[in-house]
């Protein structure tokens, strides 16, 4: 059965807990990180605590996952964000990987700032997996062991500055802005009978109320297992670390179509993100400061919910 | 005055010394990661350090950087290699940042593997810059206060699969396999009176013996003030962390002149990375299993001299 784990403040420390129905259980233990945490916790260690003390709202929530852990992220990897790019999903031919800092990763009910210098803030509801264990070599990923990798699965908000990331072509700087990547508020430990819920999860934002994404991970063009069967010929992880899946359709970035991409390519460069920005402004889907960001991630048939993640937009200096 | 740090495996154990003319004078005490090290010492407290008692040949060099700091990374940020690539760089508009994974950071001395699928390995000395202290919000950095943030500094061998980072438009993968970071020989610690040196050094990387890349960070786009001013506003640093500044011209990427690429962008994707691996292949500057590629930065007016890195090229599985 999963578990969903809490890392929260509480009359000054830093603890960790399971979170049921309101009320958090604290575990027993200090753990600096999450590695440290998951080398000890699992679904099945924790199958059996309950009953908090604690009212969930009287602690503060932080990040389940602390920033020692790699922040990895996948880019263009729903179906219907792609053909809306004008892109073929069932012609694409590599699954794009980026970073952000990790200094960006907040807990789930903070602030997102949008810098002084930012116009075109944007989110970005992803579904992250975070890694049980060390991986130091190629392996096979298949749907039959994936268990063996992941702990567990967060709500990550991928914010982004549009007017930084895509004129400046390397993603990392326009999405690692801090207070850019809240994570949580739940880490839900699933046992292995449950890995195939990554499969069967709703994804959906809100601002103000408005739903802007919504889909379900059914839809990935490339999954958990075949992306890490790749990045594990790449690099290594280690357990706690993050990797977000990309983003469905529906985020406030006009991508135009790859026709007008071909026109715009043919203009000088100031020129085509002049008209970049005069076409990304006129989008009132941009975030304001006073909005309210939700999102959630669940799959009501398999008992799963990763709660509600909530931001409000505040303006930077 | 500046000092050499090393790094080292010997007998088993891991250590750090003072490297000076083919010797290593081991410095007490454990320290697991660069930020452990560089909380206790700096140019002034090894100042006195010397007369060593060990062979450096006789130990194992490893990357003064350990793998838990952060691997950040500019990108076309030599005057003549933004030239030679079609662009102006006085109009450039901005600092291009990505990340390595860093797994990638090996030893100045081990191989460079090119995996099985990447037919196009290309080399890139860059300086890096390493903390001296944290750094958690923005700060105004300038040539007279930038001694107060830069401990020392290493030589980077960012290879790349440019068959992976150039198709993928994202820099990560391509740029973050197994071995593709060697870093060293040497934190050369500097104290604040050297630090002006940051605008003096001169790179090279040969390849066999061949001359490849030669050019003076005097020529850098944007310096280490600017650029630790800018990002300062966007994530944190923490002490022992690595920022790589760009490589100068000459890499075996052939970039297509700014007409040419914008005769690419018209044909379809699939035929444009044809027609890029076409191109790319003929040039024999790439890469082989056998090749040694050796990089140097110094200054010998200063008395700074960051060693020799030496890498052979190796087939991987």
């Amino acid at each position: 059965m999963s578990v969903n784990v809490i890392r929260y403040e509480f009359e000054g420390a830093i603890r960790w807990g399971v979170a049921k129905a309101g009320l958090v259980t604290p575990i027993d233990g200090e753990y600096a990180t999450t590695a440290d945490f998951l080398k000890v916790h699992s679904a099945q260690t924790l199958a059996g605590v309950g009953g908090g003390t604690l009212a969930e709202s009287s602690v503060r929530c932080l990040s389940p996952v602390t920033r020692n852990q790699q922040f990895v992220c996948q880019g263009a990897n729903y179906r219907q964000h792609m053909i809306e790019s004008g892109l073929n999903p069932d012609e694409k031919t590599y699954n794009m990987i980026f970073t952000k800092a990790t200094s960006c990763m907040t807990g789930a009910y903070e602030p997102v700032i949008r810098p002084a210098a930012v116009k075109l803030l944007d989110y970005e509801v992803e579904l992250g997996l975070v890694f049980s264990r060390d991986i130091t070599s190629k392996v096979r990923v298949t749907d039959a062991n994936l268990h063996e990798f992941i702990a567990g699965i967060v709500i990550v908000n991928d914010y982004s500055a549009r007017d930084v990331q895509i004129p400046q072509m390397q993603f990392y700087k326009g999405k690692s802005f801090r207070s850019f990547g809240p994570v949580g508020p739940y880490l839900c430990l699933l046992d292995a009978s449950e890995i195939g819920v990554l499969g069967e999860l709703d994804l959906q934002l809100s601002v103000n109320g408005e739903i802007r994404q919504k889909d379900n991970t059914r839809n990935l063009v490339y999954g958990p297992a075949e992306t890490l069967t790749e990045l594990s010929g790449v690099q290594d992880f280690h357990v706690g670390d993050l990797l977000a899946t990309g983003t469905p359709s529906g985020c406030a970035l006009s991508v135009p179509s790859p026709g007008k991409q071909k026109i715009a390519a043919l203009l000088p460069e100031h020129k085509k993100w002049a008209m970049f920005h005069k076409i990304q402004l006129k989008r009132t889907q941009y975030l304001k400061p006073g909005d309210v960001v939700e999102t959630s991630i669940r799959c009501a048939e398999a008992g799963i919910d990763l709660g509600v993640q909530r931001n409000a937009v505040v303006q930077g200096v």
